[in-house]
């Protein structure tokens, strides 16, 4: 890991440096490189599915692992994608005149070496390497052992594009190695390693939180409220209530709590749940629910669980101030919705609800990188420091102050 | 230390609705009541001051430990500047429609809680505290045992005009108690604190980036460098090589080592060295230097050092390529400067030094929050995570996405 780390950093005094063209060419060139592999990289992944299988990893996460024709045409899909996103390093921003005389703006740069640390999908592997490539980082990239032959493949692939373009070759490096403690040695080599950035459960991400000696950038749960406001609109609601809960279930931006107003309640419950328990979603209640629709009681526990499931927490408040408190004592920060009418409640609700989005009459699931228009993302950052929410591109950058003057001296 | 984080959280939530009204309205009673009692503050300054002569505190730091009239007027006046400052909390930035009919842009929100660990300086009590609460948040300030008395009378200067204004009495606590483990205590409460941000010697700021188990945004070494181009103008040249070392020697932003160019090192040279031997600069050089002016011997130690003294190490290099090299191996990556008529030398130097500020034909010692036009600062962040070169009112805030639909589901 030392000298992986050695080489990252050397390689990322030249990804600094980096034209445009050259980081957008050899992005290209890792696409065009993945569909002309589809065929080894499709039996490669075979190896770590039947492997996978002899482990008895579940369906969920075999589904995840597999690479299929449709899934590398997707990979060269978001090379174009990135490729064709502006350069964010070298943008200058605030220039202006101080009353010295001297000019300052903010240049942004690349944060220098960038360590992911991911579980099961080979895709990451794509999706991080041109992220890191695009903000003229290098990157150590170290995916999960029940994909290895996978991310080996795809490796093969971004080596080959490298060497075809100006950019280092070791500007992006995969860690061949299934070595637990290849981790543990990539999170704490400050000299070599900016940031980690760990993609995966929470278990990874908890672990790595607390081992790591390097900066790390956190995706943690995702304890999303929709709360439906005494003064919401009755179709917005019932639509985002559902989308919100039912559109996926296993992500971060899905709702897990919806909040209704008292007024409110006996109006949209009944029809909500209707739908809910169309689809499959197991209903836990506050007592007021539960005296409008029937279901299961809904525990301190059930306020506190992110389900990732189809299962769904509902509570009565009495009034925006308590939907507010109960979301500031049970959220975990990520993204809240409200659905109101109203101008004062809207306000107060963006203003007071302190997490990394915060929306009105829209669904919780569009907090994505792709949504906000940030082109792709690395994940969502629940930290408050750096970035929070979606992180794309700028994300990964720092800025740096630009100072020019004509012989200009502090007096 | 438990119970002063509980008041922080509690009185952050307060602080982050707080108007801008009400935080002028509190920043300038503190200038009020600072003025108001500046007899107070002088003869409790001066219990300091004698515990300090008892203890053999040196003349320096007793220096820096006195309050004088002047002084309580200078705090003051800081007061009054940072209450004109723009509100940083809730601005939006990069408010815009996206394809699906959402409008999605950033509101600057404040951190949460912020503790500020400091040595001797009994200002930074009110310039943390102000900066603080500009930026809507709590804040806990643990100042030195040598500046107890002082800093308890500045606190009860800054409590009253808190409970002459709106603000939440626990927005601002001073830790009255001088036992070390108050330290140990408050940098590893993440429940009840944000962000460390230590000011102080080298020796406080790598202990608490060790034992801290939350963020901390880190001002350390400033060993800073002015490069001498081959198409330097001359009256510029000398002019910040000057002002760079001699302006003031014990701050950060000094410079610490001369880098010349080959071809113009024997022009440079002797009137430098006799400008800084006038100024009572203590030369140290490389051999190619050495050749051209007499002077000791600068070793491997020297160009790693950071004086703040009136010492300076000087080495002759053959090429801005060298010059460069140079710095990337032993700048602290906090303020360089090129002094060059050339267009694309400029350029190259902007573009490849990674320093939190880089400057062209301008003295290191405008890295500044004041000179920057920041209004104000709380130090010079020598990370590149969150905040990067002087900190000001920004550098305290953090943003969260806010997202308005009319119904938006996804799709």
């Amino acid at each position: 890991m030392q000298t992986l780390g050695q080489q990252a950093r050397f390689a990322s005094r030249g990804m600094a440096m980096a034209t445009r063209a050259d980081k957008d060419a050899a992005i290209l060139a890792i696409a065009d490189e993945l569909e002309a592999n589809v065929t080894k990289l499709i039996d490669d992944n075979k190896k770590d599915l039947e492997a996978g299988k002899d482990k008895g990893l579940d369906a969920a996460l075999l589904d995840r692992l597999a690479i299929t024709e449709g899934g590398v045409a997707a990979m060269a899909e978001g090379c174009r994608q990135v490729a064709a996103l502006a350069d964010p390093i070298g943008e200058v921003a605030d220039m202006s005149y101080l009353p010295s005389g001297i000019q300052v703006g903010k240049m942004r740069v690349p944060l220098g070496v960038i360590g992911i640390v991911y579980e099961s999908r080979p895709n990451v592997t794509v999706d991080a390497a041109i992220l890191c490539l695009k903000s003229g980082n290098a990157t150590i990239l170290r995916g999960g052992s029940e994909a290895i032959y996978s991310n080996k493949a795809i490796a093969t692939c971004i080596a080959s594009a490298l060497a075809k373009t100006g950019l280092p070759e070791h500007a992006v490096q995969v860690v061949g190695t299934t070595d637990r403690t290849a981790v543990g040695e990539l999170i704490t080599m400050p000299d070599y390693v900016d940031v980690i950035v760990p993609r995966g459960g929470k278990g990874l991400i908890e672990r790595i939180s607390r081992d790591a000696s390097v900066p790390v950038i956190k995706h943690l749960d995702g304890i999303c409220h929709v709360y439906l406001d005494n003064e919401a609109d009755f179709t917005k609601g019932m639509a985002i209530a559902v989308n919100a809960k039912t559109h996926r279930y296993g992500v971060c931006n899905a709702m897990e709590t919806l909040l209704v107003h008292e007024d409110r309640a006996s109006e949209f419950l009944p029809p909500l749940c209707q739908e809910y328990l169309a689809r499959g979603v197991e209903l836990r209640g506050c007592a007021r629910t539960r005296r409008i629709v029937t279901m299961n009681v809904a525990t301190e526990e059930d306020w506190q669980t992110e389900y990732l499931a189809p299962i769904l927490s509902i509570k009565v408040v009495t009034s925006i101030d308590e939907a507010i408190e109960h979301i500031a004592r049970y959220s975990s920060a990520h993204t809240e919705s409200i659905v109101t009418e109203n101008y004062t409640s809207s306000r107060r609700f963006i203003q007071q609800v302190d997490s990394s989005s915060v929306m009105v009459n829209a669904s919780t699931r569009f907090a994505d990188g792709f949504e906000y228009g940030l082109g792709a993302e690395i994940g969502i950052s629940t930290d408050k420091l750096h970035a929070r929410g979606p992180v794309g591109l700028q994300g990964l950058t720092s800025q740096k102050y630009v100072v020019y003057g004509d012989g200009h001296i502090r007096q």
